[in-house]
C-alpha cells in the first residue's frame, strides 16, 4: 500500500498513543492523534464501541425522549387537547423499538471513523502494568501493548449506594431503566441530577405519577435559579411530586412486588418501580490506576490538571472519568485537546464558552455566566427576558412554557450569559454562544433581522426588554 | 397627565408622521417614530390590524403548517411509518380551527404595542390629497389629516392574471385557500414562488396529489441551486408533479365541478381545486399615489431609494409594496429604518446580512452569498456539506432529508454563506448569520463545542468537510 504515513500498519506492539475507552472523548482523542500521523490504538472492553453515551446513556435516552414527545402528543397538548393523542395506550415497546437501530447506526459511524483514520481497535479489558505498558485481556487472549502516551477515557458507571436493593426489574439504575418490559404504573426517582430529572420528566409526560427525591433543596444546582424554579413549577404541573431536601434510607421490594422507599424524615413512598440515579462513579475497577499511583478523588474520579494530565506525566484522562460537567459534548473537546497536549502540540487555547444542554421536558440550555456567578465576581449586570408566548412562533406551536433570559453588562451591554427553558433550547443556545464569544453585544441582537416567525426572535425581545430596563 | 412627551394627546389634525397600513413594516415605522417622541398615527382600512401577514398570509399559513405537520405525523413517518398517524381522516376543520385564536392573539399584541407607544390608530381608507394631506374615509365619516412625513406600508394583494376564473371555491388565490371547507382530492398550484411552493408542499404532505406549474425552469430562483434540486427531489417524493417551464393559458370550472387548467404546451390538468399564486401586486388602488406623482413600477410596486424614500421627498414606502424580498422580517427592519431616515436620524447603517426563511416542507433557509453570486463576483470559495443523517440528532428524529452547506473563502476561511434545507432550518440559520457578521470564520465552527445531540452540529460537520477538501 502506498502511503506517506509512518508505518502505522505494522503489527508491532508499541504505539505513540493508546486510548482506553471508545466513548466520545476517547474517540476524539484517538482521531486527533491519528490526524497528527501518530500510531494510535483504542482499547474497548465492551463488545460495542461508543461507551455509555451510545449504548446506555445519551443516545438511548434521547431516542426514548423523542418517542415520548411524539407518541404522547406533548408538544401539541395545549393546542389540540388529549383528543388527538397518537396512541391511547403507549407501551415500552412503542417507546424503545427504535433505540436499537439508532445505536447500531452510531456503532457503524464510529467504527467507520476509526478505520478511516487508521486507529487500531483492540477489544479487551485493559490494565496497567507500568506507566508505559498495558495488558489487554479478552475472552481468548492476553496481550501486552506499550505506548509513549495513554489517554484514559473509561467513563463511569452508576453509583450503587448502600441500602438500595437493585434488581434490574423494579429497582433500577439509569443503565437498565430502558430495558424494563412494562411501563411502571408509578415511579420513584431517587436523585435530582441531570439523569434523574430527565427520566422523571419523560415518565411524567407519559402520564406516570412520579415522585422525585433529592437531598439538596433544589434540582440542578448549577442552573440559573429562575430557570430551575420554572422547571420545578412545570414538573409539578406534569404530576411530579418533588421531595426536596429529603434523604433516602432504604429502598426494598415488598412481597406484593411494590417498592417501598423509606426517607430519613420518616416518610414512606410506595411505587411500582424505583430509578436510583444517585450519581456515577469512575469505571476504573481492574484498570490498575491506583496501583500505578495515579491520583483519584471521590467517586473514583481521576484527578487531572488543566491539560488533562494525571499525576503520572505520560498518562492523560478525559471525559466523564474526570468529573464535571461529564457531557458527551465536553468530553469530545477534552479528548481532542488532551491528544494535542500529550503529543506536545498544545492547542489554540480558545475561550469559546461551553453550552450546557439538559434534555428534560421542557428542555434547558445555558451558556456563559449566571446571575450568581456575576454577583460573586461583582460584575454589574442587568437581565432581559422573553417569554415564548409573547412571540409569534411560540403562539403557533402553543409553547406556554418557554422563556429566554439574557444577562448583559450594565455599562458595555456585552452579552454575559444566556439561559433558556422550552422547545429548541439546546439548539438556540448556540446563537448566544457565538455572540458571547465573538463579542456581538446586545446591540447585535436588537438590530439583527431574524426569520419570522421563529423562536430565535426571543433573543431580540429579551435584548429589547433588557435595554428598556436600563434606559427607563 | 404629566409627561415629558410633546403634546401628542392633542386632538389636532397635524402629525409628525402618518403611516398607512398596519402590517409588520407599518407597525415598526410607527413605533420607531413614537420612540423618537414624535406624534404618530397609523391608518388601517381593514377592521383588523396586522395586514396580510397576520390576517391572510404568514400567520395563518404557518399555523396551518404546524397542524399539517402534527396531524399528518410527517416528522415521524420515517420512524413509525403510517401506522402511528394522529388522525386517519384529517379535515380542513382539524387543520384550521386554531388559526383564528392565533390571529386574535396577534391583534391583541399589535394593538397593545401601538397603544403603549402612544401611536394613534385611525380606522379608514386613506387617499392622498397632496403631499402633506390625506383624506381618511370610514363607514361613518370623512376626515382630513396632515403630516410632515408619510410612510406607505399598504402591502400587496394577490395578482389576478387574465384567464383565471377565480371563484373563491374551486379556483382560489392565496387569500382564500384556507377558507375552503373540504380538503380538495386533487390540487393544481399555478406559480412556483414562495407561497405556491409552501402550499403545494403542505397539501402534498396531507396526501393530496398536487400538480405545480411554474413558467421558469426551476422553483425559487434566488435559492442555491443544490438546495432547490434537493427540494424538487423531495417534492416529487411527496407526490407532487412538477410542470416546470410551462405556462398556463386558462383555468376554468367545468360542469362537474372539476377545474380544467390548460397549458400553452397543450397539456391539460384536471383537478378538484386550483390555487393561483401568480405573484402579488401593490394594494395602492384609491390611495392616489400615481396622481401625486409617486413613481411606481411593474405590479403596482412603489419605487424607493436606499433610504426608502419615494420620488416625493417627504413620502417613504416600506414592506411588500416596495417589492423583493417582501418578507415580514425584512419589512419590520425597513419600517424601523425608514422612520429613522424620515425623521433625519439616519441609522447605524449596519451590514448584518438578511436571512431568508421559506416554510416549505422541508423548510429552507439561507443567509449571505450563494455559489452563483460568488462566482459572479469572482470570489474564490469552497463548500462544505453536512447531511442530517450523518449526525446523531438527525438520526434520532429520523430526518433523512436535511442538509447544511457552508460557503467559505478559499484563502481566509471566512464564512460567506449558509444554506439549509430540513427540520429547524429557519432557526438554525441565525448562527450562520452571527458568525458571518461577527467574523467568526470556519475555525469558529470547527473548534466550538455544541450541545450533543443537536442539529446545530451540522455546522461543525460541514465546516470540517470543507476544510478537509482544501487540505487534501
Amino acid at each position: 500500500m502506498m502511503t506517506d504515513y509512518p508505518d502505522r500498519s505494522s503489527s508491532g506492539n508499541h504505539y505513540d498513543m493508546i486510548v482506553i475507552g471508545s466513548g466520545p472523548s476517547g474517540q476524539k482523542a484517538a482521531i486527533q492523534a491519528a490526524k497528527l500521523r501518530k500510531r494510535v490504538a483504542i482499547v474497548e472492553s465492551n463488545w460495542n464501541v461508543g461507551g455509555v453515551c451510545t449504548n446506555t446513556g445519551t443516545i438511548p435516552s434521547k431516542s426514548f425522549r423523542e418517542a415520548v414527545l411524539y407518541l404522547s402528543g406533548f408538544r401539541e397538548r395545549s393546542i389540540y387537547g388529549s383528543s388527538y393523542r397518537v396512541k391511547s395506550r403507549i407501551t415500552m415497546q412503542d417507546l424503545t423499538f427504535r433505540i436499537e437501530s439508532v445505536i447500531r447506526h452510531e456503532h457503524d459511524v464510529i467504527e467507520h471513523q476509526l478505520r478511516r483514520n487508521r486507529v487500531e481497535l483492540i477489544r479487551g479489558r485493559a490494565s496497567f502494568v507500568d506507566a508505559n505498558t498495558i495488558k489487554v485481556v479478552s475472552e481468548d487472549s492476553v496481550i501486552t501493548k506499550t505506548s509513549d502516551k495513554f489517554v484514559i477515557a473509561v467513563g463511569t458507571r452508576p453509583h450503587h449506594p448502600p441500602g438500595f436493593e437493585l434488581d434490574g426489574e423494579r429497582i433500577l439504575n439509569s443503565d437498565d431503566i430502558l430495558s424494563i418490559t412494562d411501563l411502571p404504573r408509578t415511579l420513584t426517582v431517587v436523585g435530582g441530577g441531570i439523569v434523574g430529572v430527565e427520566y422523571a420528566s419523560m415518565f411524567a409526560v407519559l402520564g406516570v405519577p412520579v415522585t422525585l427525591i433529592e437531598q439538596r433543596p433544589n434540582l440542578l444546582t448549577f442552573v440559573d435559579k429562575e430557570i430551575v424554579e420554572a422547571l420545578q413549577y412545570h414538573l409539578r404541573n406534569l404530576g411530579i411530586t418533588l421531595r426536596l431536601g429529603e434523604e433516602v434510607v432504604t429502598t426494598s421490594r415488598r412481597d406484593d412486588d411494590q417498592v417501598e422507599t423509606i426517607l430519613k424524615s420518616g416518610k414512606k413512598v410506595v411505587s411500582d418501580a424505583v430509578l436510583v440515579s444517585a450519581g456515577r462513579q469512575g469505571a476504573i475497577e481492574g484498570l490498575g490506576v491506583k496501583e500505578l499511583g495515579i491520583e483519584t478523588s471521590k467517586y473514583e474520579r481521576i484527578t487531572v490538571d488543566e491539560h488533562f494530565q494525571t499525576s503520572i506525566p505520560n498518562i492523560y484522562a478525559v471525559g466523564d472519568i474526570i468529573g464535571f460537567p461529564a457531557l458527551s459534548s465536553t468530553g469530545m473537546r477534552q479528548g481532542r485537546l488532551a491528544a494535542s497536549y500529550a503529543l506536545g502540540l498544545g492547542d489554540e487555547t480558545d475561550s469559546i464558552p461551553l453550552p450546557f444542554g439538559i434534555y428534560t421536558i421542557p428542555e434547558i440550555s445555558l451558556v456563559g455566566e449566571t446571575e450568581h456567578s456575576l454577583t460573586e465576581k461583582q460584575i454589574p449586570y442587568e437581565t432581559g427576558i422573553a417569554r415564548y408566548n409573547e412571540i409569534a412562533r411560540g403562539q403557533l406551536i402553543g409553547d406556554d412554557i418557554g422563556m429566554l433570559k439574557v444577562l448583559f453588562h450594565l455599562e458595555t451591554h456585552q452579552l454575559l450569559g444566556v439561559h433558556i427553558i422550552g422547545e429548541g433550547a439546546t439548539e438556540m443556545i448556540h446563537l448566544g454562544q457565538a455572540v458571547l464569544h465573538l463579542g456581538g453585544g446586545l446591540e447585535y441582537l436588537t438590530s439583527c433581522v431574524f426569520n419570522y416567525p421563529t423562536l430565535t426572535e426571543a433573543y431580540k425581545v429579551a435584548a429589547l426588554n433588557g435595554l428598556n430596563k436600563i434606559r427607563a
